[in-house]
């Protein structure tokens, strides 16, 4: 059950006032748990240096891949490559390969490439661009950093670029079942069962509804087998 | 300006595998943003051990003020209680207000208090508790940190107790408006305004819709005059 490890990190003000809901979380969790890496951790941070270079510092040391989202357009708040180079201790500058996607982009829908947009060229020194075709304007992977947009079109696109390059463990499979009693009542069983079954994480998420109590149990392994004969259990313990 | 500093902590593999789209960190971003307190990191983490004890250690001495999102039900996985223990060095068992408070609740639902729900009155020493108005089993603060359920209406319910007790800063006021216009026109001027204003938060959040770019420009600060006074250069600059 060794899958590659990773970790997330969301960079935007925006996330952590409230004004929009993430969803790039999101997708990437049900994208990597596809491809069986398992991401372990998530952070998000404002659209400050310090605070950037230390988390990118830190989950690049710990996990196999980090995943960053957000602040890698044209304007002033948009520091996430600087902070990428920071973190590597490596120089950064508009770069050839990077300039020459974006005045080819620009050329063909007549749009002026003025300083702003040169700024989306900025890439760390060794790294490897991150095809953007929504927008053009390209991601980067600098050592186990793959650095991608925050708008959620753009960040998926990228998404789907870097994950056929990058080496998946065994799938994750889950199993669900809805029980419709209280926790309280499903915990004991449960737990036996989890002993039981050391390989297998078994989690329950409780819910409410309609004033009643109920759980999702869920079992994620990668051997299908196990998962069968773990649910078989469960299901005789709380049968329908 | 000053505001109290906060970080969330979320704690959940269902996150993390992308089987739950989280909405607490969104729900709390606001209420807090609305209150005066400067939620500046979010971490989410799985149900381990190490994982939550480190993240608990890290955010409480960084912050203000922490509060936790998940882990307290009554089931094996349920180990956000015994973890804050860990990481301040206290000793946690049943408590009898919060056993008494759980008595209570299950005798006048003539429900079994077995002991997988004596496990949610587990309280480490010197937490004080958090009315949770739903479903009864409390929340806790322990020194800085603020322990509450994953499920979205008792968490929202047990935030609504809590966060009274708590001293805000000036709330944060923001304005937006939308230019229709790609983020490389905007980069120039925008910059500009953001230096000529450095007690305010600039951010460009840009979006693409029907094959057009444009972005929502925010002008975020405690002092209304100033971001009327900024708000009416960035409205000269771009005229609608």
């Amino acid at each position: 059950m060794t899958q590659p490890t990773a970790a997330m990190l969301v960079i935007g003000d925006e996330i952590l006032s409230g004004r929009t809901r993430d969803s790039n979380m999101y997708h990437l969790a049900g994208r990597l748990t596809e491809r069986g890496i398992n991401l372990c951790e998530v952070r998000v941070v404002s659209d400050d240096a310090e605070a950037i270079t230390g988390a990118v510092k830190a989950l690049s040391g710990a996990y196999d891949h980090v995943f960053t989202s957000g602040g890698i357009g044209p304007t002033h708040d948009d520091i996430t490559a600087d902070c990428i180079a920071a973190a590597f201790g490596v120089h950064i500058d508009v770069r050839d390969d990077a300039r020459a996607l974006l005045q080819a982009h620009y050329d063909r829908q007549g749009t002026e490439f003025n300083a702003a947009r040169q700024r989306m060229a900025r890439i760390p020194d060794g790294a490897t661009l991150i095809e953007n075709p929504v927008s053009v304007a390209p991601g980067f992977t600098m050592e186990n950093v793959h650095v991608m947009a925050g708008v959620p079109a753009v960040f998926q696109a990228m998404v789907e670029s870097i994950l056929p390059t990058l080496t998946g463990g065994a799938p994750l499979i889950s199993r669900t079942r809805r029980i419709d009693r209280g926790e309280g009542d499903i915990a004991g069983p449960l737990g036996e069962l989890a002993q039981a079954y050391p390989a297998l994480s078994i989690g329950s998420y409780p819910f409410q509804k309609d004033g009643r109590y109920g759980a999702n149990i869920v079992l994620r392994g990668t051997d299908a087998a196990l998962l069968d004969e773990a649910m078989a259990k469960l299901d005789a313990a709380f049968p329908a």
